[in-house]
Order: structure tokens, then sequence, then C-alpha cells
């Protein structure tokens, strides 16, 4: 069933992405944005990704079938507080917040006094190490695996309709637990970015004149928002904790047997870990 | 002044680009390889990467005016050895292996009894995480960074001809010691391996399929040559104990940051890697 209206709440590179494929595919007769800036809103307007904008939240809302809020983490519960506040009933929401524990229950504490909550936690796994709607793209979810979750408070009705909004963007819809969620992206995505960025902030700039494609691949991410990164960080410490120190005791052995000069060891888990790699990159193909 | 023939010994990835690149730029009447088993001369032959292929290192370097080992790290010293065996006299030697100090060492105290060494060490900082022959392409090196090593047994004739062979294939040439070369690929090339290859260890396959983007070029690096990179680790073991020690700082840092739930300096370390990354990418101009 195609709702008349979506609204997206922050229309960056995400939100954008999702509005420019939302319109491609019309998903929706209307796809509004609710801005913070009217800067961010004159952008979004021009680079044509919502047919209307609004900094005034009641606006944005009115008539939306589906409410998605694509604002970094820390803003998200806030935010739902004041588009529930306006929302029409039976409206769902949904979020793309790259943890989700936090979110999910700040959300139902606040939306669950009647025991079903119409707001599903997600989070699409897609993007880039930069912001804004200038970088949006319709294809961005496009294949992307998209993680939704669901809890004893999950309305059933709202899960499948959001289930169905990212399968329909192309995305391949997995349902699990926020604390699952919590814990899968903690090691692959996180933990990715922590070291991404501890690599690029250990290396002094003198001597990067001289590196190469290796560096740049391995240090891309570290070009992320500082911001927004530290705030997901922040909202995902236990599992972190736990991925860190899977991190630390293979990076200690490897470079414990770089040392200790140490030859099968260190062939053995360089084999591993390519091999892992090899797996995730190539299907075990190659 | 072009040599009547380059010889290449060792035609992977990287042997095999330095010749289509100098067969494509007409730097020599012919570009020989010379191959330690026969399938891989057949696979070279078959990708019209040299023009003439042997198993027989007298019969390889015989006549060649420029001698270039493109072999793995451990294997060069001896290969050297050989080829000088049967080298013409004034006939200069070149290596591309990722560690320079022990390499250096390793042949000069072979060649260097009449204090002159027509040997010049190498290492253009280009590749993939692929290996053999049908990877090479004739622009790997163009625009890539290029170190040549200088000592003091290095013969200043020799080392001009080295830069300006790999100057004419496009390479950004830089001159210093084995050992700062070593202490700079250490943090830009050899940390970041070891990084990405405890990344993609510690990270349980069955988690991977939910991985995006930023896992993937985090990991990239990690499908790379378990036994190439072993052996590129172990011959510049005092560097990457430094390197190695620098990232784990910065690392414990980030992680502490985030336990302790300490938003300000958390913000700090990701926005000081964030802007030595975006200064290495982008010039400083993002």
């Amino acid at each position: 069933m195609k709702p008349k209206k979506i609204t997206i709440i922050g229309v960056g590179l995400i939100g954008g992405s999702i509005a420019l494929a939302a319109k491609k595919r019309r998903l929706a007769g209307e796809i509004a944005g609710v801005f913070r800036r009217r800067a961010t809103l004159r952008k979004a307007l021009k680079f044509g990704a919502v047919d209307r904008g609004t900094m005034d939240m009641a606006d944005g809302v009115r008539g939306a079938g589906l409410i998605i809020l694509a604002a970094p983490v820390l803003s998200i519960p806030r935010l739902a507080a004041e588009a529930m506040r306006y929302a029409e009933s039976g409206a769902v929401m949904t979020d793309v917040g790259s943890t989700k524990s936090w979110i999910v229950d700040e959300i139902e504490r606040m939306s669950g006094r009647a025991g079903r909550s119409l707001f599903v936690g997600s989070h699409p796994m897609a993007g880039s190490e930069h912001t804004g709607v200038e970088f949006a793209r319709p294809d961005l979810l496009d294949g992307s695996p998209c993680i939704v979750t669901r809890t004893g408070m999950t309305d059933p009705s709202a899960l499948n309709r959001v289930k169905g909004f990212w399968a329909e963007l192309g995305a391949k819809v997995t349902v699990m637990s926020p604390a699952e969620h919590d814990r899968i992206v903690s090691l692959i995505s996180h933990l990715a970015h922590i070291v991404a960025f501890s690599l690029a902030g250990a290396v002094p700039v003198a001597q990067t004149r001289y590196a190469a494609e290796g560096f740049r691949d391995t240090t891309r991410v570290a070009s992320s928002d500082p911001e927004l990164w530290a705030d997901i960080f922040l909202t995902n410490r236990k599992e972190i904790k736990s991925a860190a120190g899977a991190f630390s005791r293979f990076y200690d052995d490897v470079v414990r047997a770089i040392l200790r000069d140490d030859r099968a060891a260190l062939v053995r888990l360089l084999k591993k870990a390519k091999s892992k790699r090899d797996n995730f990159a190539y299907g075990g193909k190659k």
C-alpha cells in the first residue's frame, strides 16, 4: 500500500539517498523533508532530493504514513518524541541510526504506554565517509544489507511495513534484536572505523606523501565525521569493549610473531585473516 | 641512453607491470623475463608481458643493461648474487622489494668488494592485494611514489640510471637511505597491512555477511599474499616494532575514551585522525 506521504527527518547522505530512491521508485505521492537548518533545506530542494522541505515538525509529519529519522544517532530519540506528538494515528516510524539498543530503548520507553510501538528500528548498512545531501545517490541502498530490529513491543504490521519499504529500495533485509545488531555492527562497522581512525591518527603527516592505495583504502573511513562517529561509539560501549578486545588479541599476536621472528606462527595468522577476508569479499571463490 | 635489453627477474604483478610499461614506452630493444616456474613463464608470454622468457639466469641477463629483481623479498639477495655472476660489466641492477636495509646490506656485502656497487635499491610504491602477471597493468606505476635508496657504496651513475628509469615509467622518485625508507614504509605500508590483517582476522566470518563498503576497504589488503607479507614484516622488524607501538597508543587512547564515555577526548582524537587522513587524501583541500 503506497502511502500518500513519506517524511524524512534529516536529509543528509543517507536521508537524501532514501528520498531519491523512494522518489525514483514512486513509493509515495510526496516525499517531505524536515530540516534543522535553512541552508540544508535549500540545498536539498536545489538537489531535488525532496518534494517539499520544512523546518516545522508539525507541518513536516502531517499526513505522513511513514516517518524516517535520518539524523545523527544522539538526536534520534528527541526527534522521535517530537514527531510522535504531531504524527497521525497509525503512522509508522523508523530510523537509520548505526546503534540500535540505545535508540530503540529510549523511543519505546516514551511511546510504548499502550504496550505496542509503531516505531521499528532500522540500520541500512550503506554510506560513505562523506556527509551531506550533495553526496546522496538513489542507488546507495541497492544491494546493501539492512538490519531491522524486533522487540517484544514491536507492532507486527509496522515491522512488515518497514521491512517492505527497505526491500522496495533494493536492500537485503534481516530482522534481529537490537542487542544482536549492536554486537554485529560493533565488529563489522564500529571496530573498522576505530581501527581506521587509529591508523590515520598514528602516522605522521610528513610520511603520508609516500603512501599508496593500501593506506588510502585502509584509512578511508577515517575521513568520516568525528562528532557523528563519537556518538555512535558512545552509544554502543558495551559491545565495542568486546570487539576492541578481539582486535587487540589478533593484532598483538601478529606483532609478537613478527618481533620474535616466528615465521610459522605469523604465516598461520595472516592466512587465517586472508581466508576470512577472501570469504567476505569473494564468497570463498578466490 | 636506451639499453638494448632490460631483464626482469620475477614477472608477477609488479615485474609484469614494469615490463608492460617499459615495452609501451619503448625503453629497451628487448624486455626479457627470468622465471622460476615454467607455468609462470608461459603465462607471461601468453599475456605479452615480456618479449622473451627463460628459466636460465645466464641466458636471461646476457646483454642486459638494466636488471630488475621483482621477486619476493627473501629471495632477492640470492637472485642478485646469481644474476651478478652472469651480468655483463657495467650492467646496473635494482629491485622492487618492500624492505630495503636488509636487501641492500645483503647485496652490497656480496657485490661491494670494489668499494662501489652497481646495485641500487628501489621500492616503487604500487601494487594491489592481487598477485600474478594476469593483474599487471602498464600504468600501475604511473603517478605512484617510488623510493630509490643511496648508501656510501652506491655508484652515482647507477643511481641516476635507476632514478631515470622509474621517472620514465611515470613514478615520482625520491632518494633516501635504506633506513629512512624502512621507517617510512613501516608506518604507511607495513602497519596498514598488519592492521588490515588483524581486523579481518578478528571478525567472525558469520558476521561479515552484514558488512558494507567500510569493512571491505579497511580490510582490502588483508587479501594479500600471507607468505610474501610475512617476509616483508620479518625483514623490517625493528621499524615495525616502533610503528606498531605508535598505532597501539592511538588505538588504546580511542578505546579508553569510548569506554570511559569521554566525548571531548574522543572527538579530539577522531578529529586529529580525520584531519591527517583528509590532508593525505585531499591535500588539505577538503
